[in-house]
Order: structure tokens, then sequence, then C-alpha cells
């Protein structure tokens, strides 16, 4: 998807909102455990639930991978249902935080982003910068792809590294300049923590326009409204994520109508914030 | 694996040589693509024509992931055959460059060292330091298992941030001191580039008695002597990785016999240098 249709699919659907597919086998409803694939059953329901409220969904790889093959099944399954059940309708992120010598994630990009050989078609995925250039570079090779390298992530231990400074700036400062030259707005995003939302003017001048992918909103105690304060650009610029607030909403059969409530609250708050 | 029995395991073999399976369909030999399980074919045979002259083998996940959930298949059937062939005679690494928020890596982990969760069981797992200390710890946590941390790649691209420094020290350096506390040298290794060898000095002033996983030697161009020169300690502390030089020395039905005249060379190689 280019950046063109995101940014239409976000003026249509008055939302920035990713949903993401952190589905744990342990905190499924238990009636969905009947199922031959109760993962996929379970995202299938969500999605089908909340398609219209979100412009976005991010199953993180490693909620499957701890299932080993079968895991990559249900994967498999569930970005190809967001391909087939609704056509151009949704952006799809492989939250995967790939990077290796560039040899090798060229193997990483067929794996994400070309169907023929992995069975898989993502919009787009994150990428760890540690290793650079030639370690982004391969997944940029394809059109309409993306890259959302981490630059400031939600958590804890991203004071140990990301702050880590030259006196000039920080490292995750030093991250957004150097790695912005190797793609464009066009094709690559970064990730910025809504824990750290004040630190965001400081990513917006050096990003103005490039899109952000934010976790950390709910669950991990960001705000919305910080977010938008800081984030918003002209065209939104932003894909706000939230996973476990959502799809946890309630552990019962009637999960995906609650999880369909909570989307759309924030639906509404963003509606709100894309008026200005 | 403990140290301990890494310790015997380089003693027992005079070596101390990691094999990389990097195992692509497009360059092994074509006559296994008449296999079910070609990827899997080609390690095994790759696998008993060398598991005496190697320590270790180390599956990187690109090359298995770009085939989607047959190359998962392939992987799994890997690592069972390295435990199940030989049982307590090889090391085993699970290159897959993995870090998220501590949730998350949770989840990572038991993709790698839980059979019972993933069919996978791996002694050892790489990660990626960039977002600190809650995505390297859940790894932790097995008993007998590593994860060995991205410190300095032997990549064109560990220029552009590895090298960012406070004027005191380089961020490679930082990851080291910072990162060598969350566990102990019976738990953790560093990855260091053979293609910098030189710098393995300044290495070893941070970290004297870690294991390093040593990538770059063959086809990247660092070299063997070099390595042991700054980088062997009394207990070894070298775990050396050769990939597409042993696996692709001959693309045709010799192609085992042939990579075992490769690791042979370095295994003689290695044997000289434990000598002293």
């Amino acid at each position: 998807m280019n950046r063109t249709s995101l940014i239409n699919l976000i003026h249509a659907k008055k939302s920035f909102l990713c949903i993401g597919l952190d589905t744990d086998l342990a905190k499924i409803p238990r009636h969905l455990l009947d199922h031959d694939d109760p993962v996929f059953e379970f995202n299938k329901e969500i999605i089908d639930a909340t398609h219209d409220l979100a412009i976005a969904y991010k199953p993180n790889f490693a909620f499957y991978e701890c299932n080993g093959t079968k895991g990559w099944l249900s994967l498999t399954k569930t970005i190809a249902y967001i391909n087939n059940a609704y056509p151009g309708q949704l952006f799809s992120i492989a939250d995967a935080k790939r990077g290796d010598i560039g040899n090798t994630s060229q193997q990483y990009a067929k794996a994400m982003f070309d169907p023929q050989s992995s069975g898989m078609n993502f919009d787009a995925v994150t990428v760890a910068p540690y290793m650079g250039e030639d370690s982004v570079k391969p997944f940029l090779s394809y059109p309409e792809k993306w890259i959302i390298v981490l630059a400031l992530t939600s958590n804890k231990g991203a004071d140990d590294f990301q702050f880590f400074t030259d006196n000039e700036c920080r490292l995750f400062e030093h991250v957004l300049s150097k790695s912005q030259v190797w793609g464009s707005k066009e094709n690559m995003m970064y990730v910025v923590g809504a824990t750290k939302a004040e630190l965001l003017s400081d990513v917006r001048s050096i990003v103005p326009d490039h899109f952000l992918l934010v976790p950390g909103v709910g669950a991990q105690g960001g705000s919305l409204q910080e977010v938008a304060k800081y984030g918003l650009t002209k065209d939104c610029g932003l894909i706000v994520n939230s996973s476990r607030n959502i799809i946890y909403a309630s552990s019962g059969k009637d999960f995906a109508e609650k999880a369909r409530e909570e989307a759309l609250k924030m639906q509404q708050e963003m509606e709100q914030l894309l008026r200005g």
C-alpha cells in the first residue's frame, strides 16, 4: 500500500488505530480451544468485529513462533485473511523486529513481502537498526512496501542504549537522522513509544513528515492525547497501536463484541483529534 | 548445555568450529529437490558429514522463514535431528536476532527453548540489544540456555551505529559493559565479527572470560589466525562460525564430502591454535 492510499484510509475511517494481534493461547476465551486453529479463529473474529474502526493490524511474531510450525501457520492464515477478506481496506504490519547482514535480510524480506516464497504478503515490517544500513536496505527494494525502524521504544529497557549520547544527539536521534536517507517518507516509518510522548517533538524536528508507529497506549500507560499533541501532522502521520486493551477486553464468548467497544472508544477519540 | 560441557566438547574435538546452516533452496544441489524437504535433507547430510569436526551448528532463521510454514518445519526438523542424532555432542544456536519488550521476549524465549510449546530446543539464541535489559532478560530464566548478544557485527552497516561514541566509549563497548551484569559468563556470549579482529582486544578488555561467537571468517573476509590472536582465552572462549565456505563447497552430489574437507581444514587450523 502506498502513502496516498494509507492517508486516504485514515480519512475514510476517521481513525489511525492499529490493533496488535498479540494472540496468546493462554489468554484467549476457552471456548475457542475447540477449534482446529484457535489462534486464527480468535484473530478472524477480532478482525471481523473491528475492521471498519482500525486501519491496520499488527501481529507480533513472537506470539506465533512460540507455537512452532503450528503458530507460523496461524500467522500465515491471519495475513491471508486480512488481505483477502478486506482487500485495500487494511494496512498490515509484520511486527518481527528483524535485521541481519544484507545477504540475510534479503531472505527476511522474502519472508515478509513475497507470497510466492513464504505465503505471506505484509505491507510493512518492523526492523531493528543496530546492524545499520545493509541490514535495512533489502526490505526497501519492494515497491509499495514499508519498513518501520525502531527508534524510541516504549519499554523500560529503552533507557539502556537509546539515550546513549555523543553530547550532540542521543542514539535514537542519530538513528532517525542517519537512516532517513536510506529510503523516504514513502517507504519508511519509525517506532516511537507512547510512553515517551513528550519526546515526540524532538522526533518530529528530525522526521517532520514520516509516519510514526506508536505502541504503548493502553496497557503500557501511554496517552493518546499526548501522542496526538506532539506527533500529528497535516497528513496524520501517526499509526497508534493498541493490543491487550482491545483484544482481551473480555475473556468470554463476547470477546469480539467487547473488543469492538474498546476499538470504537479509540476511534471516536481519534476522530476528534483528526478534526483538530 | 552448560559452560563446562561446552569447554569439554571443544577439548574433545580439538575444534571451536560452528557451521552456519544458511540453507538456501536456490543454492543447494539440484538432485536434492526431489526430496519432500530438500532443506532438511541438505542439513542432515551436512551435519552427518561434519558432526565430529564442528562443536556447533547455527541455522539462520531468515533462510527458513523465507519458505514460510514449510521452512519453519525444516528448521524444527533440523534442530530435532541435531539433538536426537548427536545428544550432548553439539551446541545449537538459533541465529534469530530477536528482541522485543519483556512480555514479548518471553514468547520468543518459549519459541527457542521450550520444546513443549514450539517443538524447538536450542542451546542458545542471538539477540539484538537495541531495546535493552527487559528485551534480553526473559531468555536468561532458562537453565543451561544461553543468549548471544550482538555487540560488534561483521557487516559494513556495523559502522553506522555500533561506533557511535560518547567520547569515553563506543556503543558496542557500552553494550558489552552494561549487558554483562544481566547474566554471567555461564549464560551470555557476544557476537563479535571476524572482519574487525583487531578490535577483539578492546572487547576482551571488557569481557575477558565470556565466550564470543565470531562470524565473518571465510566469505566475509575475516582471518581465523587474527581472531585467535586477539580472542582466545585459557578456556578457548571462541566459537568461530563459517557458513557459505563450508556448506556450498560443492554444488554437486559430493556436497557433503566437500563440506567435510573444508570443515576439516578449519578444524586442523583450530587444533594448532588451541595448542598455542
